[in-house]
This record gives C-alpha cells, sequence and structure tokens, in this order.
C-alpha cells in the first residue's frame, strides 16, 4: 500500500473567510483530506509578522477562520487542524535554516518584493516579515509535506523551501527533509463583487461564508456587471463579468448556464435575471455553511477543543521531525 | 530584603577558552556568582549563525567550555549553566521580536556591520547572522535580566535589546519585559602573546585554560615584547609589551611588579627574567585549574548532567516569561 501523501495548507487569521478562500482552496481541501494527510495551520505567527501590532485581531480571527474550516465540511477526523503558535518546533526549525539562506536572497524574494511595495512599507519593513519564507521552509518541512497548495504567486516560497531542503541535507549529510512539489488550483480565482482581480478584505467586495441571508442579496444585487450591457436588450460580456465567474464556480447545472452565458450574449437578458439565479445558488451553498457555522459558534470551547487535540497531533509530528533535524545537526545532547 | 540582580552571561562553543576570557569575564561571574543570580549560556544557536557547517565543531565544544567554566570555579550551586538551544521558549521569543525590529535597523547595527566585514561575508552574510541581535534580546529578556556583561563593542546590541522591551511593552500594553543595563569589565583586555589588541583563536595568539604546563613554558618563552629593548642594558617599554600587561592581570605581588617595571623601564632588566616571572604567575594560577579541568574531564556524563540541570532550570525560567509573553500578545489560547 502506497504512504498517503502529505499535505501542508492553511491561512492567516486575519478575517473571515470568504468564496474566494472556499474557491481557490478550502474545496480542494475538503475533497483532499479523504486521500491525503493534510495539515491545516492557522497561522497566527505568519499573521504576526505584518499585524504586530494587532494582535487581538489576530487572535479573534483564529476561532472565526476554525468556524470556517468545520463548516465548509473540513472534518477533524481527517485533517489536522492545528495553532501555528502552538507548535514551538516551528520557530526552532526557522532559526536554524535562517542560518543556511543568505540575507541576500531574502531580499530578492519576488513574492517577498512585490508584498512590501503593496503594503507600502518602504525601508520599515520588519525583519518578521521579511525572514517569513524561511519560517514557511520550517512550517512545510516540519510534517515532511510532499504537496504544498499555493498560488502561482507563491512559487517562489516553495523554491525557497526546497533550496534549503537540498542545502541542508547536504551540509548535514543527511536526508532528513523532504522536498515539496507546489499544487497550483485548477480552478481561477474568484474576482471581487465590484469585478477586481480578486476578494481582498480592505476593497470591501468580499462575500464571507458567515454573511447572513440579506447580506447575501443586498451585495449580489450590487454586483458589478458588464458596464456596457445598458438595456436588456443590448448583448453582454461573460467574460470579466464577476456574476457569471462565481456562477462558474457555483451553479451545479453547467447546461442551463450554458444557455444563460448564450442568452446574454446575443442579447435580451437582463443583469436582474442573471444575479436572481445567483442568488438561488450561492444561497443554496451558504445555507447549509451558514447553518453549521451557526451550531458550532453556539459552543466556542467545542472548537478550541478540536483545535487543541490537532495541534497536539501536529505537535507529534513536528516534534520528530525537529528531533531528526537536532540529530542530524549533532544537538542531540542528552 | 532587596531582590538579588539577574545576570545573563555566556559564550559561543567554538573553542576553548582562554586568558583573554578570564580576565574578560570568567573572573567576574565567579565573584558574581555570590551576589547575583547568574544564568550562562553556552550560546551553540548563535555559534551556528556563523557555522552552519561546522555542527560538529560547535558540539564538541560545549563540553569543552563547561569544563572551563567549572574549572575555574563556576559553582553549578550557585550560577545556572545551560545549553541555548535546549531552551526552546528562546526561538520563539526571537521569532516574535523579529516583527518588533525593521529589516533596516538589523542593516546598521554597528556591531553587525563590523563582524560581516571582519568575516569577509559580502553580500552572502546567512540571514541567521544578521539577526543574531534579536536572538540576543530573547536570551537577555528570557531570564529577565538585569545586568550583561558585554566589551565596549556590544554595546549596540543592549541598545537593540532595550528598543525591543520598550516597543513590546508600549505595543502590548504591558510590563513584562525587563530593561537591562551594559556592565562594562574593569579589566583592560588582555592582549595575545604576539602583542595584538586580543587574543584570538585563528590568530594563535591564546594561552588556553587547558594548556599544558610545557606548552604554557613555550608559548610564554615566545611571547613578544618591546622590539626596540635589544640589550638587557638598554631602557624598555611596559605599555604594549603583553608579558607585563598579562602581569597586571595575574600577579598578586603589585609592589614587587611595579619595581620591576621601573627596572625594566630605566634599563638593566632582560626580557628572560620578566618572562620567568610570569611563568611563575601563570602556572600558579593555572596549575590548579588544569587539575580540576582533568579531573572532571574524568567524567564528561557528569559534567554534562550539571549542564542538564542547569537546563532545566533555565527552561523553567524562560517559560514562565514565554507565558507572560503571550498572554500579553493574546496567544494564551487554552
Amino acid at each position: 500500500m502506497q504512504k498517503k501523501k502529505i499535505i501542508l495548507t492553511g491561512d492567516r487569521p486575519t478575517g473571515p473567510l470568504h468564496l474566494g478562500h472556499y474557491v481557490g482552496s478550502l474545496k480542494n481541501r475538503v475533497e483532499l483530506q479523504e486521500s491525503c494527510q493534510q495539515y491545516v495551520m492557522i497561522a497566527d505567527v505568519q499573521a504576526l509578522t505584518d499585524n504586530a501590532e494587532q494582535p487581538e485581531k489576530v487572535r479573534q480571527n483564529v476561532l472565526q477562520v476554525a468556524l470556517d474550516y468545520l463548516a465548509v465540511g473540513l472534518d477533524p477526523a481527517k485533517s489536522t487542524l492545528f495553532i501555528q503558535s502552538l507548535v514551538p518546533a516551528l520557530s526552532e526549525l526557522t532559526l536554524y535554516y535562517l542560518n543556511l539562506v543568505t540575507w541576500n536572497r531574502l531580499k530578492h524574494n519576488p513574492t517577498v518584493k512585490q508584498e512590501i511595495v503593496q503594503k507600502g512599507y518602504g525601508e520599515s519593513v520588519p525583519a518578521g516579515f521579511m525572514v517569513y519564507p524561511v519560517s514557511q521552509a520550517a512550517d512545510i518541512t516540519a510534517f515532511k509535506a510532499d504537496l504544498v497548495p499555493v498560488g502561482e504567486d507563491q512559487l517562489p516560497m516553495i523554491e525557497q523551501t526546497n533550496e534549503i531542503v537540498r542545502h541542508f541535507n547536504r551540509i548535514y549529510k543527511t536526508e532528513t527533509l523532504v522536498e515539496c512539489t507546489a499544487m497550483i488550483p485548477k480552478c481561477a480565482r474568484l474576482p471581487g463583487t465590484d469585478g477586481t482581480a480578486k476578494m481582498s478584505k480592505s476593497l470591501g467586495n468580499c462575500i464571507y461564508l458567515s454573511d447572513g441571508a440579506d447580506v447575501v442579496a443586498k451585495k449580489v444585487k450590487g454586483m458589478y456587471t458588464d458596464p456596457t450591457h445598458l438595456r436588456v436588450e443590448d448583448p453582454g460580456k461573460v467574460e470579466g463579468n464577476p456574476v457569471f465567474s462565481y456562477l462558474d464556480a457555483f451553479d451545479p447545472d453547467i447546461a442551463a448556464l450554458e444557455e444563460m452565458k448564450a442568452h446574454y450574449q446575443r442579447g435580451g437578458l437582463g443583469d436582474s435575471i442573471v444575479k436572481k439565479r445567483l442568488l438561488e445558488v450561492l444561497q443554496a451553498f451558504l445555507e447549509p455553511v451558514r447553518a453549521k457555522r451557526e451550531a458550532l459558534a453556539q459552543d466556542p470551547q467545542a472548537v478550541m477543543e478540536i483545535l487543541r487535540q490537532g495541534t497536539k497531533a501536529a505537535n507529534a509530528a513536528a516534534e520528530k521531525t525537529l528531533s531528526d533535524v537536532r540529530k542530524a545537526m549533532h544537538l542531540d545532547y542528552f
């Protein structure tokens, strides 16, 4: 019997999760937990690298993210859900790996460079933020992950991790660490309700998994469509029209959707009809998620207990790797 | 009764300790352990920041440094001797503090800048080396040290630590972390046997605490003196003459030493006579140290057991601080 592939994935707890998270990652995770050994990390340490002054925000969102995970169907019996900061081996591995990466290499990480510009850090970028790719390498290698689901823009992180793995194994003459492979999601990224490239809390263009039915209705009603589709009889564009992107992602009736797209393109189909269909589809998807989420939220202690158990399992795996790492580094004193 | 002052001090285990270490720090530690609560750290993690490819060297020297400590009179009943890498709280604190320091600030640390030049790193400086001042801040604050013995050149490290303390306490609205004060040693630095500013393993100008009597005799005989003191009858210089610097540090008979200096300066006193006196003085100091060291070296397991006990005590103190830190950061989940 072949060994199950190990996956490491997770999210920074800086806000509740939205439909973009679902399409881009949560949906895959729910499928992958059936065939893989999946570690799902609530990355509070990583969230603090650019939220050091807002620890309460990070703290509150740990529970919110856990509720989102469970509500969409991540099953603690199949996936190991854990809190990053409660796995101390990750910090220790990070410090050892920092000796294997040059300052210069960190400075030229394309993902980090781009994020520094986006966040407007200028010269004031926190050192913790600069080194977070090394912290990610610790996360990935601690669990000996074979597969890491990432977006295209995160590929340099996987490269950095594998560089560290090869460097470590070479200088310490060991095979302790395992190289990983990036898993680029098949689904296109879900645009924001305003038609911009992606959902982003700061742009206020998200539909959250936790949004109430009336909030979702309001957000769908206000969605950007094709701005040239002025009258019902005008032909409309499907590409770049987020309403259709969402339908592509969520409408189970593919045939009817194709028909609707054709109708929209030739003219005679109003935005309100398309939005009505989208709302139906979204409510059908969100209703059970919301119900499950609300039920779970009644007993936050039980949710935290799930995280406590997952963290315990994560610690066992990470401690084993750390022990192998220390042995390879001749730091196994006692 | 006033609370005992807490001291954090230690050494990188990259080689055996020499007379320069004794005069510059070990001697003070032996005195300070009587009145202070002293943590003495064998800094293997820090040693790895610029010795990542030589872990075995670091590993072997942990025992050597411990033997030196015990041989000169550090008493495990009074001082807590411990191994840095076995206190995981230090790694975790380092990562949290990295978020409070800008990349730019690290780049401009004067001590680190100078060391980068000395080590000839150029653009290839390991990230772990760049961040070691933050790791030191973790070491110091973990034990809530009031006093940190450092050389003048290490003052920027203390400044960096106190900056982190103030930043942490301000943003997390706490008084958990404690600012520390640098303790600059009174004694002048001991020069190398070749007359250069300091003993350094790489220059081969050290007398080690573990050197045998014949090795010491040979090293003293070969010592640099005043190069203009060619004939016995010539006047000789005492300043910049390492033989007299060593006598200043080790000769208990101050009156006789002053007389000898005057004689040397007016001429008529040969180097061989002065070196003979130095050898007597050094052997008198080193003989019991060497005997104790050799006895301890017979049972390395017992020495490691002392470190194990010290590390246990160090962990208890550091875990307490980490717990307070996590509480202040709202990371006290369970």
